[in-house]
């Protein structure tokens, strides 16, 4: 009968195994017959391992695991990890919870990538103890059952080294010598110190490991907590310049950093392709003096490595990279992986694209919409791996010169294996490397790039717009596996994206989904000057299209104007900052609100000092209130404790007790509250409470 | 820097990619750079592959898979699958569902193992296809666009072959002479036919094949429907005899077959030890004349492969097996892997066992419980290979004289390793063994045991005494992953399990209790004559243990008492024969009542025509009654429609409609109803209907 040829490793027996009276039960090796532990369920694992989950320097990796053997022997485990450039693993002791389910944890401390697994053996020694107490008063003649648990210790001893060595061995010589004091000699057996002891050097040659290294990604903090500003250069300018200039940004930097915003993203810097250059408003034929699209990229003058050159010059760029970060600021710029017909790549690398048979390079399509302004680059070039290592050597250049984050543009239209490989490679060797996946598609899709590295990812918060969404989307994202490798990025609006709620709903819309996005996501992110100075005309009813877009033409937007949300923006920022319960999403958790136009919901820091209450109004004309059922234990009151509520949007301080308490909102004034919960009062409150 | 040195496959591209500047994005093979489809979330997988599922032959396995590339080109993909004694895949289109999720499904025609996998690719004929239909009438010149579609059928006559090769080669050479004829070219390269055979042979140059071969282990039919009778042959005797035989049991057959079961176990037929023998209800000094316990297993005429001189001869015995199959009845043995201190291993092979300090061998404990009369097998011993192809051979051996099947006596308390390698050789060579794993013990090592190989397993079926325990708990065998792979045999008692329910609840709660076995689960068994008398006196107060058990002494059983439940327990099982809906598990369905002590539940044949709803009384003391909320939408059922319902146990006829019904048991007659639900009813019902 022909071996059956499965490779499915939990029945490695069966291989091999049906010739009829083999002696030896093969292909296990020597010793793997006497494993007895059996290890299930490993978590956090990422469809069976075969992805990392993420961490930032100074998080907790909690991992729990199901360890058994047969029989009643008492089982052990300890919960392995080790940086991925270290060689020898750390250990913690695995702490029996219920149910056959163990648990450890271990803190990720520095940037790169940790390897974590777990091991589990039997506790021969712990099992006689075990045993032996049971045995006590109740079994006539224990001796037998001494010498064994002696045994076990002289047997320890070859085992064991060092100081915790030299103290067992002083064990058993005193067990030794009370050989004739029985009670004495149990004592010593028994003891606590002796059982530690045994503990550190168990027998483990039978042990289990489980069968996988899984793998944490360990980013600088600013991959969970950042706040994003999108601006496009190019319109950084007085009414009278053609052209903004890095210059101009640079000038634009306090306005920036006074909203309390700490990256800067840019859209692309590069030259822009002349041949069918976009017009105004998308016009495909734009006429000569058309700023064009700075995402059709290339011309003439230089591709993804070179700068616009109204722009200004490398040196420019550097001085707004560096005055930037002394105001607290990184620059993110756009790896947008395509060319425009003027692209360099297009003569030097045809082969990178696809030339269809009349000899012309196939352009972008979606068909029948055709975008001649762009080529895209074709995957599946015979020459991919020079086409890999070239867009590497894209992103390593802008690394070399300062930047640390990258905003990738539609990387769901570029191979997966690529991604893979780029953000493996990148990290490697600069751990503190942030990329932002700017993928608005199907959910797997999205999920699947951040599987592959992306650290952080567009979402659909955009389009998420009643509590019951809001609500569903973001338990999808903090309280499913999900939450262990996707970092949402949440964005009101994008240049690409102006929504019929933004559209239609006015300033108290534009700070109501302000408010969710910072407060929803430790990361989130803004298109400016358009938001703050509440843009909201679309290019044609039912379009989500800006009118006059910025990608098409220069822009001059007037920030100065009175009605700007930039004090309020700055107001929700410095919020964020001073408390760490907004800068993490796994604690986020809603609660219910008698009326569908209100959405309540809390996050705390992981030490649970910090709690931050969000109540906001989805409702921009009318003025609501109803009854907020609070979940106390989730937020550590006591019901019947008073607690302080202070909104710290206006000020107001509230004294609350128990889980029902009373919210309005007037969409006209403020959207939404944002409480500090305060557990304990100051004594005069309490004072106060009391008289 | 280190090279990283995890293991995690999602992550090769990190490994040995961390030195600047290397040229080819290693250890990607040649073409993998090219792979575009993601493939995740395959199902059925049982812990990321490492067990597999179980199916009986002829049954179906749908599985289903995220399927999903970068782009919009369109992705195709299938099902593999294939015995794994064969060496060649065979195919089934995967179909979409939604939601990147696809599904296709197989049928297991033989007994063993198969392998499934999935596989998917980029169809870009197909694609081109669906871009050419948005093209027309609205590009203007799709002549480029021609010759592209064109090309790629050009190519694929290279890969295909056979009678599709000549096909395609006809529309191939149609088309080119159709050059001139723009409408007819578009025709025929928008044809289905030209889809087909384009489909057939698509280019899976870089097509990704699922990481993992999963596997489905295809058992006899009787391995998911069993009605199993449990009884000591010793026991089988007239009321003169001092100890039944073989020959006994032949005469007994017809009485078990006319009951209508299938599988007749013996507790272990093997010599018993003398030494330490216990006495009757357990007394560990038995006097000469006890019979002492079957599981005491071994004496110096012989072990494990012996016979107990007082049964009979093994010419007995295999006349036993082969008149119990003419009455479509086989014989299960008992496999309890511990010795007598008599057993001949304990003398040839010492090192199998515990020895002591004091050169005794260990005897079975549970401190402070001592069991003196049995030795446990050592399966830590050094030289556990030998043990177990020896214990590997006592398996062989009864399957050399016509076993088939084998109930193991406390697996749990043996090696996890070796019952992998066990079941896996054994079943290697002989598919059709059937092992019902006997563990009662904590959850997951009972998941664990189904898991590496058991074909069936006991169940807390016996402790699972109300509505709400019973739904729990049948909700988690039948709609979670553990369907897969562990499959219930339930039992009302066992020699050792005298549940308190049936101690106090009297005949109703046997019959209550029979018919909840045997419906809810398609295999089921008892231990008689104890159930069919309703044996119900306890060693002890608060004791699971039977008064006077069988275990330790030959009981007579008066298996003619007009008070017998073997009238009942007959047509309970011709009920389970006449209707395919009760011999599968995976359909179970609890439907509301509003009484607690009414549960109601049904099951369907896979093709939904046989209905079967059963509603028990669980208290044995009362009527009860109450209104039944039918999920019509799963029975197949039309609100507006009348249904009839056929009580099997009465022979009553009830005309029903819509979900709500009511429903009246009384436990002193029958405790349960069990109704084949007729959807359409027979003419002349109608007729009396609308009358």
């Amino acid at each position: 009968m022909k071996k059956p040829r499965t490779q499915d490793k939990g029945h490695e027996a069966a291989r091999g195994r049906i010739t009829p009276g083999s002696p030896v039960p093969s292909p296990s090796p020597m010793d793997e017959g006497r494993r007895r532990v059996a290890i299930e369920h490993v978590q956090p694992e990422i469809d069976g391992g075969r992805y990392p989950i993420k961490r930032v320097v100074g998080e907790t990796v909690v991992v729990e695991a199901d360890l058994f053997a047969d029989g009643h022997d008492l089982v052990r485990g300890v919960l392995r990890y080790r940086h991925a450039q270290q060689e020898g693993w750390q250990e913690t002791p695995l702490e029996f919870l219920t149910n056959d389910r163990w648990q450890a944890s271990f803190e990720t401390r520095e940037l790169g990538r940790y390897c974590y697994g777990v091991m589990g053996w039997i506790d021969h020694f712990a099992t006689w103890q075990r045993d032996m107490r049971k045995r006590l008063g109740v079994q006539h003649d224990v001796s037998v059952d001494l010498v064994i648990g002696t045994r076990l210790i002289e047997e320890a001893l070859s085992r064991a080294s060092g100081e915790s060595g030299r103290q067992l061995k002083a064990i058993a010589e005193a067990i030794s010598a009370s050989q004739h004091d029985a009670q004495r000699h149990i004592e010593l057996l028994l003891g606590e110190d002796v059982t530690a002891l045994m503990a550190a050097c168990t027998d483990r040659r039978w042990a289990t490991t489980y069968d996988k290294e899984l793998v944490v990604v360990v980013d600088r903090p600013r991959a969970r907590f950042s706040a994003w500003y999108e601006m496009f250069p190019r319109s950084i300018v007085e009414a009278d310049q053609p052209h903004g200039t890095f210059r101009d940004c640079e000038a634009r930097l306090p306005y920036i950093a006074d909203m309390g915003f700490d990256v800067l993203y840019l859209p692309p810097i590069h030259p822009i392709g002349k041949t069918h250059r976009k017009g105004k408003n998308n016009n495909p034929r734009g006429d000569s003096d058309s700023a064009g699209s700075p995402w059709a990229i290339g011309a003439r003058d230089g591709g993804h490595t070179a700068i616009h050159s109204q722009l200004g010059t490398l040196d420019d760029f550097s001085r707004l990279v560096t005055a930037a970060k002394t105001q607290g600021i990184e620059i993110a710029l756009d790896i947008a992986f395509q060319c425009s017909p003027d692209h360099p790549y297009v003569t030097e690398h045809p082969e990178w694209f696809t030339t269809r048979p009349d000899g012309t390079i196939q352009f972008a399509e979606n068909p029948p919409k055709q975008y001649q302004d762009i080529f895209p680059i074709n995957f599946e070039s015979p020459a991919y791996r020079e086409l890999w290592t070239e867009l590497r050597g894209v992103v390593q250049y802008w690394i070399d010169h300062g930047i640390r984050i990258f905003r990738v543009d539609n990387p769901h239209t570029k191979s997966f294996l690529f991604w893979k490989w780029l953000i493996a490679d990148i990290t490697a060797r600069h751990p503190d490397i942030i990329f932002l996946a700017e993928a608005f598609t199907r959910p797997k899709v999205m999920y699947h790039l951040a599987k592959i590295g992306f650290t952080q990812s567009y979402t659909y918060f955009a389009w998420r717009t009643t509590k019951a969404e809001l609500t569903d989307y973001f338990t999808e994202l903090t309280h499913t596996e999900v939450r262990e490798f996707f970092r949402p990025n949440l964005w009101p609006n994008t240049p690409d994206i102006l929504t019929e709620q933004l559209q239609h709903g006015g300033r108290a819309t534009f700070m109501a989904r302000l408010t969710l996005a910072a407060t929803l996501g430790a990361s989130y992110g803004m298109y400016g000057p358009a938001f703050e100075l509440c843009e909201a005309r679309p290019q044609k009813p039912g379009s989500e299209e800006y009118l006059d877009s910025e990608k098409y033409e220069i822009r001059h937007w007037d920030i100065t104007r009175a009605d700007s949300l930039r004090d309020f923006i700055g107001l929700i920022n410095r919020i964020r900052r001073d408390n760490p319960a907004l800068q993490h999403d796994a604690t986020l958790q809603f609660h219910p609100v008698d009326n569908d136009q209100l959405i309540a919901y809390s996050k705390q820091s992981p030490d649970g000092e910090n709690v931050i209450l969000v109540v906001v109004n989805l409702s921009p004309h009318h003025v609501h209130s109803g009854w907020l059922d609070l979940d106390l234990a989730t937020l550590g009151l006591q019901a019947d404790r008073p607690f302080q509520v202070h909104d710290l949007l206006t000020h107001a301080y509230y004294q609350w007790q128990g889980s029902r308490n009373y919210v309005q909102i007037d969409p006209h004034s403020v959207p939404a509250q944002i409480f500090a919960v305060r557990r304990t009062m100051r004594r005069e409150q309490d004072f106060d409470y009391f008289l």
